[in-house]
């Protein structure tokens, strides 16, 4: 990139919107990896030299060419919401930004296809319509696009009855454009979405996305507490074992954390452990049942024709509890885990008591492998990195899943190693390693002539 | 009832349709416990002195109060399609014939209302003009009803996705009338349902019945082929555990099985062990993917819009198989089991060896306590009672749970203790102790006085 001259870039771009201010440019390169104290030091001044915005496919195969022609690091940017830094060049160059490709392009009963940068709450308000809506969606949907998602994202409210992104099904078809000299338009169905799935945006230029949806329920948003942490771990782990009953979301929070939530606390007494939920209309009324059998209180229900009022209890769970938290405390970090599938959820308990008020417990419960488990974001009071990485190792060791927060590399985040498939998808779709280089430990980063 | 006179009783329900002929009584007075060699002797015989047909709850209330009042013994059935004479009196008396009772008194967005004599498929078919259709049916949909499906059945085509029809959430309100000297409606909401859910008709006439609907996928019928019965077997709990595709029924043969079913002939290559799956047609792009990971040959698929259209899968499956294979070779019986949770199926897999050709393997996949698990409704050729009966204790010894459907006694088959909730129900509603008796080890015959 240092070889070339800015001016030169400009002039190719000719007739594509494109950003130089370095302000914008430097708000564009970032993303929410903020929410690491690990990260923020690493990525600190890393910028973008450009930012284009094309406004279809032909403007996204035209960016293509120019970046392969003059060998230009890109970095694909959605709403930059990730929180890992995916969305940081490491090494300048151009940020395309896909959030002016917002064509749905249609829904049908079951399925919609969607230009890459829709926002994920523009395509739950089109699909309901027709009575469907996303599987599921982070918490941050409301400005998250589509394609960010399916690059950077894992699942989310709907998790727990859909499983995560990555599973096969969840994801129908893609269209990317390729980094070659003379860029192609590629469409994977089947199988082969997985060569782009969850890619962080090395493996091509999401331009169109094809999902199923799910039934668009009328949602109830519950919240029940407890005196007791474990009792209202195992009530949610009860929830997600029963079938019969349909939900979208179960969160189960330790009572330290409640104090984040300001616009909740009446509902929130004082040292109880509350259940966040969302449930099918038609499930309530057999909701009382099981919150008596673990001695729960119901403080909050909001029906679902209100969905669109007040506060959104969605809002505050996956890593918007996180939000929450630095918003009062900014010495307040996260973890991502997995716990092994275990009914009496003997590790939560181990860890909850272990790390007290050091790692505080945040549950999400969510389907793998057609099995509920407990997945955690737990909040942690930040110290040092040593101490972070301790607390990590420590769960490691337990048997915890730990998918890194702290870490812009892929293979040291949630995924291990890179999918054989995916890194010969690479070697096709980007011959000349321009895209988000240096986030992968074995695609080091060398522009090749 | 001995003591008092028919006539006395066919003047008091005047007004009220009866049939006396002795045929057509006789005829209301089975089941299908003739898949049961060992059933059939024990019931032979066994006939109601009189049927009467209510038309709505007026009547269905004066009947009530006239069995109550002569202290006759009393049975409900439905379409009579229950396979452990639940249907069959053992001390002759009243039959109850619902299906007259045949309105569906509302259905919404994901519930519906209906009297207890519904026709499941009549359910179905007005839900899906809504976009919604039953969560799970027996096989016997086209003729069972929803009082009998609620009093006798357990799940079926849909439980790989809903649980069992037990499952709290499935069953959300029942309307019964009570067997007391001045009957009463009761109307059963929340937990309480599970008083009368399964209760064989002996806790009050049902009369009306609220449940939950599912979304009405347009679903796929596919036949799937494999080479090795394990193989096989793992593959249903595989696709069962990918909870990004929305499956209906999962159904696994082996290899014997296929000989019985004339009308599929031509896509069950001789040899060969079949799945028969139901998915939605918005997962069906993701199945080739798994079918081949396993070593499977998709022979056979029916897309949505054909649903009406030639053989109906369904109708293989579940108890349908042993249909089929009966109307073959009535020397076949069947077993009802449950496999514990265990992705590798060793224990299907060991049975499935232990007894050769003699219990030949049907598995039927589907979700206990938020699990895919294995059920079975095993082919059995049947010599001896005794030999049957070897058979059965070498399962359950090896941990398989056997819902023994060679019993007409509720406590010896599925449920093995009847809920003391519903034993104190059964003394409230039925006092003097007329509704199908003889059905229970715990309430021996007797008629109060
Ligand atoms: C408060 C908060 C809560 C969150 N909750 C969740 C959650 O519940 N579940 C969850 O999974 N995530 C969550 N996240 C992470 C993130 O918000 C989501 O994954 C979101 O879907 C990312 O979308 P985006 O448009 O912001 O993507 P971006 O952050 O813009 O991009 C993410 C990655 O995708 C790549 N990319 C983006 N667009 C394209 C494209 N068109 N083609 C190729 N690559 C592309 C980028 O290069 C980057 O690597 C949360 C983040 C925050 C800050
Ligand atoms: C070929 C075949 C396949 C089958 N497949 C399945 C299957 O997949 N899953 C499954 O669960 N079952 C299955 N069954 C069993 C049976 O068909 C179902 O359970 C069916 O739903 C019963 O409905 P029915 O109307 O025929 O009930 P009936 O047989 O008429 O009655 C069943 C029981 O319910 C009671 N009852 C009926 N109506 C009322 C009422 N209004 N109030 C109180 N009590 C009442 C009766 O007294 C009896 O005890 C199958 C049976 C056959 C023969």
């Amino acid at each position: 990139m240092r070889s070339i001259n800015l001016d030169t870039l400009i002039a190719a771009f000719a007739g594509i919107e494109t950003i130089t201010d370095p302000h914008q440019v430097a708000k564009l390169s970032q993303d929410y990896h903020t929410f690491s104290p690990v990260l923020v030091p690493k990525l600190e001044g890393k910028v973008g030299d450009i930012v284009v915005r094309p406004a279809n496919e032909q403007e996204v195969l035209k960016v293509a060419a120019i970046c392969a022609k003059y060998r230009v690091p890109i970095t694909v940017r959605g709403a930059g919401t990730g929180n890992y830094g995916q969305c940081v060049p490491l090494y300048g160059g151009v940020i395309v930004d896909m959030t002016k490709m917002q064509e749905i392009l249609w829904v049908k009963p079951g399925v919609a296809r969607l230009e890459a940068g829709v926002k994920l709450a523009a395509l739950d308000k089109k699909a309901r319509d027709l009575g469907w809506e996303m599987r599921m969606t982070p918490s941050t949907y409301r400005t998250a696009t589509i394609g960010g998602f399916i690059a950077g994202g894992s699942g989310g409210i709907g998790s727990i009855q859909y499983g995560l992104l990555g599973d096969r099904g969840n994801l129908l078809a893609l269209k990317v454009v390729t980094l070659e000299d003379e860029p192609r338009v590629i469409e994977l169905r089947g199988d082969d979405v997985q060569k782009v799935n969850h890619a962080w945006g090395i493996n091509g230029i999401i331009t169109e996305v094809e999902i199923p949806l799910g039934p668009a329920y009328p949602w109830v948003e519950v919240i029940v507490t407890f005196d007791d942490f474990m009792t209202a771990a195992k009530f949610g782990q009860a929830l997600g074992n029963t079938d019969g009953m349909i939900k979208k979301l179960i969160t189960i929070f330790a009572s330290q954390i409640p104090q984040y939530f300001h616009a909740l606390h009446q509902y929130l007494p004082g040292g109880t452990h509350p259940a966040f939920l969302m449930v099918a209309e038609s499930s309530l009324e057999s909701l009382p049942g099981l919150v008596q059998q673990y001695g729960g209180q119901i403080t909050y229900q909001k029906p679902a024709f209100e969905a669109g009022k007040g506060a959104n209890l969605g809002e505050f769970t996956w890593n918007h509890t996180t939000l929450h938290a630095r918003t009062v405390d900014t010495s307040i970090t996260y973890l991502q885990s997995m716990f092994p599938a275990d009914p009496q959820l003997q590790l939560v308990e181990h860890l909850y008591n272990y790390f007290g008020d050091e790692v505080m417990m945040h549950l999400e419960f969510f389907r793998v492998n057609g099995k509920v488990i407990a997945g955690a974001l737990q909040l942690v009071r930040y110290t040092t990195e040593k101490r972070l990485n301790e607390i990590i190792a420590y769960h490691e060791q337990q048997g915890v899943l730990i998918a890194n927060p702290h870490t812009y590399i892929i293979e040291d985040g949630g995924r291990k190693v890179i999918d054989p498939e995916q890194l010969k998808f690479k070697e096709m779709v980007d011959p000349y390693g321009l895209m988000n280089p240096g986030k992968s430990k074995v695609l080091q980063f060398k522009i090749k002539n």
